[in-house]
């Protein structure tokens, strides 16, 4: 299977000429939509979503994630096998929290170029075709690359800010549930908002967080919109006040 | 077949992760995304848009229906067999309509539950995974329920309330186009709207209803948006004056 | 492979709707989305965006294009082949920059019609089953029709104004970049912009032109919006001043 998490929409040609090139090049294999609205030309935020989200897949998936605001410049092309699950980006830190939080990885520099490399798409002429050639169980051109090489040290476990706002309007953080106790209470939006365990635990119109369905504290409103509610927007700081 | 009617949104995770779960628990079946973007919250309204649109697929098919508010907590899961569409989702009164219109129907409580069933997303953990069993033709594990005990009585034959805006900006209606005579007028947004077949019959920018391509009323402006120009929203009421 | 080319939206049930068709009667063919917002009912606008694109598609594609303002009127509805590419939809000039493109052409005037044609939506009853039985390769009951009889020839080679904002908000011309020279210096949103050849080739902040990937000229904002920040919408004018 072959997962698409990207910043490309939906709609405009950007998602379609990938799955093109994964229908051409692997033909067969499942593609599916994770996000194709990560955060915008913005890899550090959808590193964190990223890594929360890609567990949930089995052993043996390809993550194609392309967050590429370097498209056409120096940074380079990388594969990363971490824990079973391949994934193939730019290296601009998209890939962090997963090297850090894995038990085995590995990376390497995708070194092939195609004839017909664009300057501003390397998401369907560079990524797509290497994360095809991986799903076959083939290999792109490429050498290993030190896993250091591609670490961003300086940048935290857990990223307390909103990093997705999703169709309802609730408001996904980039800290994992599991590091907070349940009596936490974050400061967001000028509110302080309590823990629940779901939406229908609290009265309509109640802000609370809780551990959403990957793990991830979210801030939400039974029957209501929190972004809207609170006053929250991607990058919004979260303070934890327990 | 099995066609996705849910208020998930396609961009985030929510469809994707749904339909990893049925490539992997019915791989080859074609999936269908029919709406992601049914009436948010609201399985009233949604319920008549579902019904409206579901007898256009053909016996067999397998429709999975999430508009959840309740999840997590006490509704039940349910399976509906209605004139040979299978439908899969919470007993909030979603397949009303279906129900009150179908020659033959029989439903199921699902009684089973996934180690890993999440407080948030039961469309991924639950209902997800008994589609799919349904779809490769086994059952998952469920007990008869009376159809009495599913139905909502005292909800109307049809809706007479805009249940969907679509990406033209056209406001259709729960009421169905053909328990209406073509000379009926219909006052919606402060307006009194007559009769066309469709579009091109009538000049740029004129308003009409018509009998949209799944039966139902369906107020427009040819070369326009009639959501706009009448001031009209997800449940504006309509009233039919013939 | 059938890419689909409309202005249905992906949300809503149209895009959905013509799926199933296709997976009905065109089983196992990859259906990909090319573009679902392409220019709402506005063939001319959408027919520059449509060139530009279908050529990245090899021999053999049917396109199934469906911008149909004229829906349940008299514009007939076509099938054109054109340097080996299928294109089903409207006759209403939206294959017209192809035809005038393509080294050989041919043109068919689809005639059959299904019993159960709806009034508004040929692109689910008419179009769909046409594109199916090609991509099978088999055919409709149609009539050859002039190639010129299509043509809409007081139309311009090169579209001078914005007929696509993009995700990103890059505003795309319905110029193709090879017929500038790269010194040329557009008019745009009361600016003068210049060519760069990537976003990363200038500072961020500034607006430039570029041959985007599928070699129109678009024009972009590094790390910024140039929809909003030069004010361009769709149909805005373009001048070339070299």
């Amino acid at each position: 299977m072959i997962v698409l998490f990207t910043d490309f929409g939906l709609l405009g040609p950007y998602t379609g000429q990938v799955k093109a090139v994964l229908a051409r090049d692997a033909p067969g294999v499942p593609v599916i939509d994770l996000f194709a609205d990560a955060p915008v030309q913005n890899p550090r935020a959808a590193a964190y979503l990223l890594a929360a989200h890609a567990t949930w897949f089995p052993a043996g998936t390809v993550i194609l994630a392309v967050i590429d605001p370097g498209v056409g410049g120096t940074r380079a092309a990388v594969a990363v096998l971490a824990d079973g699950r391949w994934y193939v980006g730019p290296d601009n830190g998209l890939f962090e929290p997963v090297l850090r939080r894995a038990a085995l990885a590995q990376v390497w520099e995708i070194t092939g170029r195609p004839q017909n490399l664009s300057a501003s798409f390397h998401g369907r002429d560079l990524f797509a075709p290497a994360a095809a050639l991986i799903a076959r169980g083939e290999r792109p051109d490429w050498r290993e690359r030190p896993v250091s090489r591609v670490r961003r040290p300086d940048w935290p476990d857990d990223l307390a800010e909103i990093v997705y706002i999703d169709h309802y309007g609730n408001a996904v953080t980039g800290l994992r549930a599991a590091a907070l106790p349940l009596d936490a209470r974050l400061a967001a939006g000028g509110r302080t908002i309590a823990h629940a365990r779901t939406f229908s635990d609290v009265p309509p119109g109640t802000a609370f967080w809780y551990e959403n369905s990957n793990g991830l504290v979210e801030i939400a409103v039974n029957l209501g919109r929190a972004e809207a509610a609170l006053g929250l927007a991607l990058g919004s700081a979260i303070i934890v006040e327990s």
